[in-house]
């Protein structure tokens, strides 16, 4: 890979919304980063439903349906691939923001905890990057997965909530404390992570790690 | 106004998307410089329906119906009023991103051009704002409103594009060629304007010029 390459990173979304999608802070945030840092994207999310849609104003569950890359597109301003479709040969490096759409579409820790399975294009698309030694950035709830998805021994960081922290070992992982302008990097794994919303009281605390985190992902692509 | 008031903005956002509400990285993109220039904000929007949903993915309309508060409620975390509770004198200004929502829902620009009306909330809070001397920032295509809300003579830019230029000046306003990194300012109005999204090729693009307005806006709050 030459120097003059742009570095493209791949970016899942997983709807949009932070009580039943993508957190669109996180979202937006991550994007802006990586074109900052002279890298480009492209936004992928899985094609099926969302988990449910829940009304943000009050925050309670509708009876609407809608679909997890139709409303992703929101946020990509159209520009978005099916995630089935990502192919990692394409890509340096992959980043997936969080909200509770990466544990409630992405995967269903929000109801099952410890006993979480991944979604299907979400598994095999992550384990392609962990396959190639291609970095990938985990941020707020979406580290969640990662005992699923890399297996025993991964260090990752959802900031300091000890209930997830708990459930988050019981898949065979570590989990490190982290400050919310701070990041985990697991250096074999080649994977990083930031609490972002899991701690941030506001949007500025979250850009300070989501950069952070944006920035490491970019160095680990060598 | 002591020297150590943190300074308040008002959002007006005009629902959630692009194609049908406010859009996203102009509105998140907003509130991110609002709080790293070391001010606060706090989000707004009509509580009525959208004009009408589009499927971002496809472009195409759906039969759906969404109200433009409870959508936009998802850039703003919940954390939204109704349009119609805002009182300026609890703001030091107002800023409103783009997004088709200024022209879809805010107003109907898009559909009647030079005779477009402005929704009767968002003409309330901003010659609420002008007639309070307090300094509004109007991003992308919001601009398309000024004529109306504060009469004739305003300076304003939406960028370049000549067709809406020429609706713009058929309200009695001066349209100001922008490049998308810079600004419009007109000091006796106390307005400012960006082209962001209405000629940005990305978000770094967008990002420019909606720093520099944010930064302009709230110098003007003195």
């Amino acid at each position: 890979m030459s120097s003059s390459h742009q570095k493209k990173v791949a970016v899942i979304l997983s709807g949009c919304g932070v009580y039943d999608g993508a957190e669109i802070h996180e979202s937006v945030l991550t994007l802006l980063n990586i074109e900052q840092q002279g890298a480009t994207y492209q936004c992928f999310a899985p094609d099926m439903n969302q988990h449910h849609v829940i009304n943000h104003l009050t925050g309670e569950e509708t009876a609407e349906q809608r679909n997890v890359l139709v409303e992703a597109a929101r946020i990509a301003r159209g520009d978005i691939e099916p995630l089935a479709a990502l192919k990692v040969a394409d890509f340096d490096a992959l980043i997936v923001p969080g909200g509770f759409g990466a544990a409630k579409n992405l995967s269903d820790f929000a109801f099952e905890g410890a006993e979480l399975r991944v979604q299907v294009d979400m598994m095999v698309a992550v384990k392609a990057f962990a396959e190639a030694s291609k970095p990938v950035g985990l941020i707020c709830i979406a580290p969640v997965m990662v005992g699923r998805i890399f297996g025993e021994g991964v260090i990752a960081t959802i900031g300091n909530d000890a209930a997830t922290a708990e459930a988050m070992e019981q898949t065979g992982i570590t989990h490190q404390t982290c400050a919310v302008d701070d990041i985990v990097v697991d250096e074999s794994h080649r994977l990083v992570t930031t609490p972002a919303y899991m701690l941030a009281q506001n949007i500025s605390e979250a850009a300070a790690g989501i950069n952070k985190l944006v920035i490491q992902v970019l160095e680990m692509t060598g």
